[in-house]
């Protein structure tokens, strides 16, 4: 990880995350895998990369609060940002067949997303592998034919697996909204369409300061795209709320700067839609 | 499950969930464990027990959108909820100890909790168990002194399991909400201090409808506890608001009402505290 004109990715080779960084940054840049969230920050930060790609929600499972911490700590920016339809396919060594499966492995979320699958069939035992790519890498290093692991179709594909079933997953509107991260100083991707800025701010806990602070965007006409609140650790009665709006540059900065005089601390980030 | 003063919880005996029940029915209520989340809603919906106690969202974790979609979809009220600190212990079977500890089975959610733990012993594989109770009387019932489980001090002490290290999560804020669930037409257990409401409503998706609808509450002095956008499966540019509202009987109703005139769609449910 020593090139700076990389694209680290959160999991390995052939990870959803992989798929996302072709998507924003093309199939020519160099890819490198970062084995943790706080690791791709860091590859960033300390500029062994140049970009580094997270996921920071699901719609099954919803926000990924350990990157929104990360994004409130390290000095990075978010430069752009794409969504991804995940679907899953049960893998394993050439010779494996789906009904001799006793044990398949997987990342925690993977596995969950699939429960209705496996519900059926009581007969396999649910492993937990800490990235999906890397548990379809290893059943097929193993090469038994009672295990398998569930993960992308291009891992399956990557690691010479056998492909056992496809679409496992319980819900087909299964997105991952992931982004792509560069230094401070680093410009946004140039845009098609609106920019899209996420804001994180903190509010004293008093009886109406949300519905003041969104009426800074409100005045504006920009475009909600997501909000949540966060109770603030070891500060009780104080939240920190992360909102995502859609907007044009001079009313968005006008709005910023309006909501910089009403919140105790506010920190955003400008970038594009892929 | 034919008792009709009983209570359910999601889970198996020794769950955090049975603490949930027992901290807002008593000791005395007799308790049921429930498998899923549905089963304990149905469980209630059908009047095979009185209550349901369900967890609603984690501090690290965020919401649990699986039981905010049930609440939107099953035919039940929220009477009641409680927090409680979430601490769990390394259980095996007797004889066992950490040192030969080889495999240890948890819900995913708990072995994420205490990644910090593990990522110290690689030695040690994780396997993952639908529920925390459940792994701990496996591991004691199976006796083997290389296998462990993670849980409640109150499990491990069920199911006489030795207790090999605790306080394993690796962020000691680490809280769990959880809900009392009952009939519709169920009152609210008797509150000793101001009540909770919460709404979840949709919104038609123009800039400033949200700022809007929380004027209903900022208006009438009333305190917000949670906000959280969520987008509306198979509707596009429609979102869903999950918000938690403390205050007075009377002006709630008055800003519910409010709401109501704005929001596509609309339910609450008001609640007291334990």
């Amino acid at each position: 990880m020593t090139d700076s004109s990389n694209v680290a990715y959160q999991g390995a080779p052939g990870a959803f995350s992989e798929d996302a960084a072709i998507a924003m940054c093309g199939e020519d840049m160099p890819r490198t895998a970062a084995a943790t969230f706080g690791d791709a920050f860091d590859a960033v930060a300390w500029s062994r990369v140049r970009f580094g790609v997270v996921p920071i929600e699901n719609t099954l499972a919803g926000s990924v609060h350990a990157v929104y911490d990360l994004l409130g700590s390290r000095d990075v920016r978010i430069v752009c940002e794409t969504t991804l339809r995940v679907s899953h396919v049960l893998a394993g060594a050439p010779g494996a067949t789906l009904e001799r499966l006793r044990r398949v492995r997987s990342h925690p979320m993977a596995l969950a997303q699939c429960e209705r699958f496996f519900r059926a069939r009581p007969e396999i035992e649910l492993a937990l592998a800490s990235n999906t790519a890397g548990a379809v890498a290893d059943v097929v290093a193993l090469g038994r034919e009672d295990e398998g692991a569930i993960g992308s179709k291009r891992a399956a594909q990557r690691y010479g697996a056998a492909i056992l079933a496809s679409d496992l997953e319980d819900d087909t509107e299964n997105f991952t909204r992931f982004l792509l991260l560069g230094r401070q100083g680093e410009p946004p991707f140039p845009s098609p369409g609106p920019w899209k800025t996420s804001v994180m701010f903190t509010l004293a806990h008093r009886a109406g300061t949300l519905a003041r602070a969104l009426e800074v965007f409100a005045d504006r006409g920009i475009d909600l795209a997501k909000i949540e609140s966060r109770p603030i650790r070891g500060r009780p009665f104080e939240y920190s709320f992360y909102v995502d709006v859609i907007g044009m540059k001079q009313p968005m900065e006008e709005a910023l700067h309006a909501l910089g005089e009403i919140a105790a601390s506010i920190c955003f980030g400008t970038y594009c839609r892929r």
